[in-house]
């Protein structure tokens, strides 16, 4: 069957994707910017995942293609918006995040014969010449307009501008949507979590078995570092992006073990390799009895658990500098803690510092408070400098919710490992990004809807960025590519598109403007550069700091203002009436 | 950077995993087992996502392979169950599915250099004899026991048992985990889209542009069929797993004309080749003004939007075998439709039938049922037979609720295209299936928790499935390995795991084992085979025909029953009463 082979090419067909095999690819070059065009996409390299090539498409932007081509209007000039209508997550900002996919994604864009006979086998009614036309194109002749990835976004602006010939932006609107939805979704996710988590917390993103599929993991990865969070647990992700990773062990690694006989070799060097210590099983032991004879520790130990005891002896023997250790396969503070501290403190006699701890079950506030008091008393007792600063990591179903709930109950949690709620963004599970055509042949068009909010703005534009004497942005201005540019100074009034009472004068102190050319470039255009995660990551901060704090507040937050300008609001309002019939009520 | 060429490196790497290239990959064969995984590899193919690699999968799988492997504790024989404990969307049942996605990613485990090197770079604490050993490791020694894909499945059961040297088979866990979790989610949201849209519906996925990511889209499709959806709009999903696609157009499309100027060729050939219409357009708007005259039609009709009649005879001349329109880009009664039916009538001149139309907007109950009386007066008026039946598809923010609700309200809607909510599963993001120890070289371990429902249920189980005279499946029971298998007509006590007073005894008309081996397989174990996805969605249908209808219904379901025999109770209590601390109450 043909789908069994599609299974076993798609592999082979990657390869010629890898930059390193450039050159062995076949020229793209059909279009004006054709060499342009494929030096760019050897710098940009191929996408992340190697199944986003160009079938992955809905069905009907080809029909639609071929109907295009059919009335030869296929290279009509096209000029779409793509943007979202709604702030996720029920707050009053977004992150874009996901550009640098689509640039690679159009980069790459090109029909293999293996997808070309595909598309013939499901569409046997279109003519042959319009399989010749496909093998032809490729991005070339599509130019991209875009906010920087990173930036704090808002409704209704586009975040995107694609122009070109008509059916092949067509074939650009699913990709496209589907690579920016979820990682701006993902990357808003996250830096809500960092917002209520604070600067000083470290955030783990741990989602790769909640999440939607391999990839729903590693975009999540990727994703949300660039929201905020400081590591992963997906190695992958860390391989793929240079995201630090961090994992420890599960309850299994405790349950695996039954004793302290399991452990064939108890020597440990010290840490300054002066010396070894040859039964360490037996120290860990001593340091035991000492914390269950300690007065000030006596009325919270009784027996622990000899499996997690082994568990955390043999685990501290294979890392002694960096050792961490999961407390809460029996019971927390009766076997966890002081089996843990036992271990920390045998270690310590040798010359290393143990990590700390983590939590994933149980009331995290209560227990990470007991633990510290266990740290500071163990500090105390022992003339232990350090030990109550132990790092306390939690784990369990976290979210927005219940670190907010945390800060309020009061808690000793310093990192947070958020897997499932961050990373499938179980409270939103979507975000609307739409695509929509808003001129064609340099006449503009609109998209009407019984619900305002769908009606889309029509026309070419440019986006600004108006701040304010405090630096704050104050409003997004967008305005039809004919008209002057705001100026820094210059009085301007900026109205809502679709409410005739809703306008303001503005002064701006600086002017932004938003979309830049990030494909293909020339000289007159130069292409922006896609910057490496970290420093889009900084850029995301950057620009959530320069937010007002009442729209970022998670209560009720006051929304940001989306502006066209005046120009633009009569030409909507012109276009309006001329498109939709009058009514009749009978 | 080490990252950049992981990037570039990736897509290299994935041709090596095709199994047309299988002769040039290194041979695996490092366990007992190597020749015949070597096979199976070739035989199963490579993971659908060329991302499904050995790195995909937590760092602390890492840390816990070098602890076992720095104590000697690496080879021991361990067996976890894979499961999950409560079925989504507040139903009663939940269809398995992910396994093949599984059996492919472990026939091609395998560590690269590149991949090694990576490793050795993030621990630079281990040892190099430790790399060495995952160099040499993969799957031939791994066994996995599975309920066959497709199947109808509770909480608590196992899915999967994978069996093996404990530090491979915990590599495995999350990567595992990630492949069951979505499919089994999405696959249940499907089937519970069927069962309340009804068989005779057809049911589309369209959620490409808003899944999690390419791959989240690319699962939710091939997934979605399997849980008896009957076609994708995602044409690379059609094209490596062979669903049927589906799609049309866009509102884009409708407005990217003008008028009927537009359209340069309006000759369209008669569907029995017989002769060539030469002016297709006017045909249409000679029908136009017959609707617009009509005395049964009078009353609904005015003047239409000139765009959208160019853009539907613009692509009925495309395709005039299968024309289907958008019909909300303006106004669906008043112009959408009458234009609709011109076009239809034109092409019913020529021979041809035209297919039908999709509602993306406003009051789906309504305007369906508005639009059949139409279909219906031009059948009488204009006497074509079959006009009243063309097919009305909806899709706008369709799920479970709404259709609920169309049923409700009553409705002429015959196909519904599904996205967001399907494919996001957007009332539950995700399922919480989790993969617990429940054996290490043969002693049984138990996983406790403070919360009765997370206590895992230990030992090497058989799993059965006993079902009652009327043919229904009454009860799945766990049983120790090394107990008697139930049989038909006997009498056996199923007990609840951890509530005493729950028990009944049950004599099964007949009796099905739940867990085949699916990797690597024996003489003596036969590998089950791994059917095709057109016999899993069979499969999957026919499950949920099986089961007793209040287990399926909306609204309370009734819970099904699982159990565990008399022996693993009384062992399940032994243990928990071993390894629980006694309190102390302060």
């Amino acid at each position: 069957a043909s789908h069994a082979t599609a299974q076993r090419t798609l592999a082979e067909a990657f390869a010629l994707q890898s930059p390193s095999m450039e050159a062995t690819a076949p020229s793209v070059g059909a279009g004006a910017n054709g060499s342009l065009a494929a030096a760019a996409r050897a710098q940009v390299g191929p996408p992340t995942n190697p199944m986003a090539t160009a079938l992955l498409t809905d069905q009907y932007q080809f029909s639609m293609a071929y109907a295009y081509w059919k009335a030869g209007k296929h290279a009509d000039h096209a000029v779409f918006d793509l943007y979202f209508r709604k702030n996720p997550f029920g707050g009053e900002f977004t992150v874009f995040a996901g550009l640098e996919e689509c640039i690679k994604f159009i980069a790459n864009f090109k029909f293999t014969e293996d997808e070309i006979s595909f598309l013939q086998s499901v569409m046997p009614m279109c003519e042959d010449a319009f399989f010749d036309y496909l093998r032809g194109i490729d991005c070339s002749d599509v130019e991209v307009y875009s906010i920087p990835e990173g930036s704090v976004v808002f409704p209704k602006v586009p975040l995107m501008r694609v122009e070109g010939p008509v059916a092949v932006v067509q074939l650009l609107e699913t990709p496209f949507v589907n690579l920016i939805n979820y990682a701006s979704l993902v990357t808003t996710n996250a830096a809500r979590h960092r917002h209520v988590a604070g600067k000083s917390k470290v955030l783990m993103e741990f989602g790769l078995r909640r999440a939607q599929g391999p990839d729903g993991a590693i975009s999540a990865s990727k994703y949300c570092f660039m929201g905020g969070f400081d590591a992963t647990s997906n190695v992958l992700a860390g391989h793929l992006f240079g995201i630090p990773l961090r994992g420890t062990h599960s309850h299994a690694y405790v349950s695996s073990y039954m004793s302290l006989d399991e452990i064939p070799d108890r020597t440990l060097r010290n840490k300054d390799g002066s010396k070894i210590c040859k039964d360490f099983v037996s120290l860990v032991k001593e340091w035991l009895c000492k914390i269950q004879a300690a007065d000030s520790l006596r009325n919270v130990f009784g027996d622990t658990n000899q499996s997690e005891l082994a568990a955390f002896a043999s685990y501290a023997l294979a890392f002694p500098s960096s050792f961490l250790a999961l407390v809460d396969t029996y019971d927390v503070m009766r076997s966890g803690i002081p089996n843990f501290c036992a271990v920390a403190l045998a270690l310590h006699d040798l010359g290393y510092k143990a990590s700390g701890i983590r939590l994933d079950s149980g009331d995290l506030a209560y227990l990470s408070i007991e633990t510290r008091k266990v740290f500071h008393a163990i500090e105390k007792e022992f003339n232990i400098p350090g030990f109550g600063k132990m790092v306390i990591t939690a784990s369990n179903d976290l979210n927005e919710e219940t670190i907010d709930a945390l800060n309020k109950q009061g808690h000793e949690v310093d990192a947070f490992g958020i897997g499932t709620y961050l990373v499938t963004c179980y409270s939103q599970a979507a975000l609307g990004c739409v695509f929509k055509l808003v001129e064609i042949n340099s006449r503009p068009r609109i998209k009407l809807s019984e619900d305002v909010a769908k009606v889309s703005i029509p026309c070419k534009k440019r986006c600004f960025r108006l701040y304010g004497k405090e630096g704050y942005p104050l409003v997004d201005i967008m305005i039809r590519e004919s008209e002057p540019s705001p100026k820094a100074g210059e009085r301007i009034l900026c109205r809502h598109p679709f409410l005739e009472s809703k306008r303001a004068y503005v002064v701006p102190q600086h002017v932004e403007e938003l979309l830049h050319c990030y494909w293909p470039g020339s000289s007159d255009k130069p292409r922006a550069e896609l910057p490496p995660l970290l420093k889009i990551r900084s850029r995301c901060m950057q620009q959530l700091e320069k937010l007002r704090p009442d729209h970022i507040r998670r209560l009720n937050p006051t929304p940001y203002k989306v502006s066209v300008s005046a120009k633009l609001y009569e030409f909507i309002h012109y276009l309006w009436l001329n498109e939709a019939p009058v009514g009749e009520l009978q």
